[in-house]
């Protein structure tokens, strides 16, 4: 059904294949689709590659909202245009695309701040339609309307995404690469590069080594970190680290009665200079806070923990400690900038994206990216639309 | 009793008069007090000015610990090196200094450093004595010893004081404006410039508009903020604030049922870039933190609550907003060398210091100071200890 030129199709519906998560934790199911052509500023993509990220699997493991089905997930990916809507200028037909959740309007004093990424003219909410007036540009053979998720939906063939979500990229790029930019990767890549700002020589920690904290890891790694402590459960972790210029590990489990925060501070004389919180368990951005040293220690949290989760820290301690406290979302990334600033660096054989990909599989296998990654054996599955 | 020349009370007890404070929130009483040589690293000062601060009430008002007494309390001061100890090779004789109650040993890595100002070699701790042994250099006639306090103890005429915590400065800026340096002035003038970096152009928004809040903004100002928003319950301040750059203001016993953080976000659109909490109230921080500006807005705790107070914030809107948060300790100032560009831009009539003194006492009126300041009738109230 897939693969007919574009311009055959652009203005029609298309009619492809798509794995459709139809209800809470089952296996997606893949179906044909119907596509509808995109509105105005919208952009019809051939998704050529897409990886499964840790938000795919929390959403399709909810049974309530924000839980919601049936509804097409996937959202780190890269693909061609097929065709543009109207008032879309740029991007043309052919080009290669990241679609990205996060938008990046352009026009909005955040999107024109080099300090922000946080648009304004599309706030942050929750939607699973287009950006614009949130309704779907898919259906399936029976007419019903499938959700869209995260204005991605990279798990069809083909998938409709707001000019504000659409990142164009360099072609030469290898697209199972290309596609880690859209999500995970950037985001601990930026968290210490562009929230964290890290300097030469300095010391970091940090907190859970999946795909997030080893992309951490990397980003620290980039920018000259001295000393790059990682701390996981899984002893494992201590040599896929090494890959990511993690320098020492510490096995949370294997400590003792020590506290992690006490076990870092007695290997830096004094804290880290930067911890990241990087499993979204808020409980443990106390510890990073703890782990950091005095006078100039940055906390950063670049995991989600569930949406009620509150930290708790003391007043005094804020005080008198010199220490700050920040959030890291996307990795503090402007969509449409940074993330060819991260395809250069990857094309320039600085940034590392080759060893995030423990795994390949075709579309029709979907679900055992899905297995993979609950197993914990994948840091990043790409699923080949088309190989 | 005072007045001796140091050449001939060098290695010699000095008996002077001294404000004690005996028993908790009752008057302090002058009275004759012994104040030892300087050991090693010391230095003896003759208190030229002192200035209350909220601090030396809070202390005073502690029937228990860390409430001790008797107690020599005064910690904003300038005066004159009267003798120094061994070892003691910054100052000498005859100089003018201000003794801070931070210290500053100029060898930790924190002290070497210019992101830090939280010393290493004395790190903060209770203590009612000198820096390096803990123990007095007062006592009264009957030979009872006196307490320390910060580490100054400045309401007696002379004062021993260790030389990390002592700043040499220029002797030409009057000394009624030189002690203001020493805690509260410096404090929130270094909170927006060194703490936060309030850039120019910016909008700032002042939580509790007393003395501290009124040097934020005074440090607002000279790093050019454009808008300079003060919050707080006494309509009086309004005009108060005009002073020191305050170009909005907000009584917040007076915004009917919406909050002081949905006003701010329609007076700014959006949001302050930087908020500062001034009042020592842990509540409040959460009134800035959500009156700060999405993307980059910095929340600065600058108010001491009291130490068990605990902050708690959504981990989700940590993570989302792009906000940080930190503490400004002295303003995040360095004691010896911030210290000087502060008195050389006062010199230079760029900061403004005059404003802040409102009243001007003896020292054997002292206790009217503390009045002063109980009726919310001062912002800063000088003590000549002899005029």
């Amino acid at each position: 059904m897939a693969g007919k030129s574009s311009s055959n199709t652009a203005g029609k519906p298309i009619h492809c294949r798509a794995a459709i998560a139809r209800k809470a934790g089952e296996p997606l199911v893949i179906e044909e689709v119907i596509v509808a052509p995109p509105k105005p500023h919208e952009v019809r993509i051939k998704i050529t590659c897409t990886s499964l990220c840790h938000t795919d699997v929390t959403f399709w493991k909810l049974e309530h909202p924000p839980g919601i089905f049936p509804i097409i997930f996937g959202h780190e990916a890269v693909g061609i245009v097929e065709s543009v809507g109207e008032g879309v200028h740029e991007v043309v037909e052919g080009d290669t695309v990241i679609p990205i959740f996060l938008p990046d309007c352009g026009e909005c004093t955040d999107c024109l701040s080099d300090k922000s990424n946080i648009c304004s003219k599309f706030p942050l909410r929750p939607s699973f339609g287009m950006q614009r007036d949130d309704t779907s540009r898919f259906t399936d053979i029976n007419g019903e309307t499938l959700n869209h998720f995260l204005f991605v939906s990279s798990f069809s063939e083909y998938t409709v995404v707001d000019i504000a979500h659409v990142t164009k990229i360099n072609p030469t790029i290898p697209p199972n690469r290309a596609c880690l930019l859209g999500c995970g990767i950037s985001t601990g890549v930026g968290a210490a590069w562009k929230t964290a700002k890290v300097e030469v020589g300095s010391t970091v920690a940090i907190f859970g080594l999946g795909a997030i904290g080893l992309a951490v890891a990397e980003g620290a790694r980039l920018c000259g970190a001295k000393r790059i402590i990682g701390v996981d459960v899984n002893q494992d972790k201590c040599e896929i680290g090494k890959k990511f210029g993690v320098t020492d590990f510490v096995n949370s489990r294997n400590i003792g009665d020590k506290t992690v925060s006490e076990i870092i501070m007695e290997m830096t004389d004094g804290g880290a200079d930067y911890c990241f919180e990087c499993v979204g368990l808020t409980s443990l951005v106390h510890e990073a806070y703890a782990s950091c040293r005095k006078g100039w220690g940055k906390t950063v949290m670049v995991g989600i923990d569930h949406p009620g989760a509150m930290l708790t820290l003391s007043s005094f301690e804020i005080l008198h400690s010199g220490k700050s406290l920040m959030g890291s979302f996307f990795g503090g990334l402007k969509p449409k900038s940074d993330i060819r600033i991260l395809e250069k660096r990857y094309l320039d054989k600085e940034l590392q994206l080759d060893e995030f990909v423990t795994h390949e599989v075709d579309f029709k296998d979907i679900n055992k990216a899905f297995d993979l990654l609950l197993e914990g054996k994948s840091l990043r599955c790409v699923i080949w639309m088309n190989k």
